[in-house]
């Protein structure tokens, strides 16, 4: 495939899944070669990458690319496609260490092997396995996703370009992981450090730094492109992880294929819980150590939370932080660096990575 | 660093050392610029990796290299290295997923961050907390690993020809270590199936394929030299695995750095243990259903278990497929293909990858 720069988001979804079905066929092939114990593993992974997904990486990618690149080849398509198995190891592992039963309306990829392992009458302890299990198709999944980087077919120059950002990119991503998990053993809240969190496990790396990979892609050398797409990127990105904050309090389960107050019950400490804090009566405190963070929290708890988080303002606070972020970012965009055929498509990823219902 | 390849193991071990010792730095410096609430992360990779290690890997990948190669350079030392932080990795997930205590002596990476939670007094579930660190941590060696490999100063051609094979190991191993949990679940033991287990979850993975990289480094082309590394590596990679299956069962914790029977009360489906079954009488299997893969297994337990594997001949008989693996692997390694500087270095690693006691 080679094409003029001028796709639409739809088409380079196409595009994506088309590069993913057939590495996934490729390695699927290779995993039941070795063993066919390990089709559940392959079958798994593909219906996890293939299923569903918005694929705003790879998206985001393809603007970096086309902010200067023209013909989009086969191998920009693979490279850029290999971010969704990056992310297929982030959501695996975020799911296992949150506990989250659910992930896209189906269950999650531990629960998914705990129940193999009843259904099966295996023998030995279900949660452990699906827990293992889990641990190691989100190891696949990343070994993976380098793999398809590797093989895309990429020029020499374009791997050595890329290669120093990728690795950052998941340095940064594994340290925001694990702050995320550590933020939420901290007796209080604090509004700084929720925000290099939000920083760095989600904001660079959904949308600045899979810009930058983009951009290393079509050769881009100028510093002041990357510092243009940094701009855009890295304000978008606040924005659409303070977007995921609210959706993961007062999302509709139907659409976020995830239940009703998820983060709460996970007890998650973001920009959103503490604004809420933040401007929190002694009683509302008092209220949220309650509920914040049980297990159990049931539908009665996480409406009472709901109402602490909208009552102090907390969540209209942030819907107006959300604006300002993107309003920034739409303002970057709007820079002459920004080739012709990036920028319509940043105005409309912006939208929906700020807007989306889920 | 540029020298003759003439160097002793031990040479070899300390130029890996001062390679691992400045890549962990540089990344620890990079981590704690994100967040000081990350200096535990960086100071627990470091330390898993520094304190010790036999650096097999590094040395088999050694041992490829000058097999065609002549000057050693600090890339070379440096992508040989890399392999260690991918076996941090391995070590990591496997000692979270069998709910190991100790690896090396010490407490493993989720018991380490376990106690770091009690001590400091935080907020939640300590073992949560563990178990999450050490999904990131795995995942962040994995990552680093990769990025040591990436910045080694490696040239285009060099990388383009050891990435397939350092892909391709790669799922080797997470495939072998899936392989072994499911194992686990399995109602009957199987020699077969144990033996596909230790060729990929360790031979392939800990010698076959450190032998490729090195040459694929040097620039061998030559299907032959990979053969003849392959039937050197392959039968010493499983008498390696085999040897750790009897140390996981016999050895000496204050030797091995792990609890004895350690193998026993996690239930490891090892080719030791399918060799007892296929000998054991009705009233041994009993025995053991009732012993093995019991969590809370005393030494009482492990000792009966042990009088098994000793009075069916499993023991022994492993012991003879041990000592006739690596005969074979020197027949192999006695090949003109391979120099006559890696020769030395392969009868000397036999020995140490065979007869360890730790």
């Amino acid at each position: 495939m080679s094409y003029q720069a001028k796709a639409t988001l739809q088409e380079i979804r196409d595009a994506v899944e088309i590069e993913l079905a057939a590495f996934l066929s490729e390695q699927s092939k290779f995993l039941v070669s070795i063993s066919s114990d390990l089709a559940p593993v392959a079958g798994a992974l593909s219906s996890f990458l293939l299923d569903s997904g918005k694929r705003l990486r790879p998206l985001f990618a393809y603007c970096g690319y086309v902010s200067t690149g023209t013909e989009v080849t086969t191998p920009i398509i693979r490279a850029i496609a290999s971010l969704e198995l990056l992310q297929a190891c982030a959501l695996i592992h975020d799911d296992l260490m949150d506990g989250s039963d659910m992930r896209r309306g189906k269950p999650s990829i531990h629960r998914h092997f705990e129940s193999l392992h009843v259904q099966d009458e295996l023998e030995g302890f279900a949660p452990a396995y699906g827990s293992a299990a889990a641990v190691l198709l989100g190891d696949l999944a990343l070994v993976w996703s380098n793999q398809m980087l590797n093989s895309a077919g990429l020029t020499s120059t374009q791997l050595h370009d890329v290669m120093p950002i990728h690795d950052e990119m998941r340095t940064e991503l594994m340290a925001g992981q694990f702050l995320d998990i550590h933020e939420q053993t901290q007796k209080t809240a604090d509004l700084n450090r929720s925000k290099t969190i939000a920083r760095y496990k989600s904001g660079k790396y959904t949308i600045e730094r899979p810009l930058h990979i983009g951009a290393a892609l079509s050769g881009a050398q100028s510093p002041e492109l990357f510092a243009a797409l940094s701009a855009y990127g890295l304000p978008l990105g606040e924005a659409f992880q303070y977007r995921d904050d609210l959706l993961g309090v007062f999302g509709d389960p139907s659409v976020t294929g995830k239940p009703a107050g998820d983060d709460l019950r996970e007890g998650k400490r973001t920009v959103l819980i503490a604004l809420t804090d933040k401007e929190s009566t002694e009683v509302m405190r008092e209220t949220s150590r309650k509920y914040f963070g049980a297990p159990d929290l049931d539908e009665h708890g996480v409406k009472i939370l709901q109402e602490i988080i909208v009552s102090t303002g907390a969540k209209e606070k942030l819907e107006s932080m959300i604006d300002e972020l993107a309003e920034q970012a739409l303002t970057a965009a709007d820079n002459e660096l920004i080739g012709e055929n990036a920028h319509p498509l940043l105005l409309e990823l912006a939208k929906i990575a700020t807007k989306r219902s889920a």
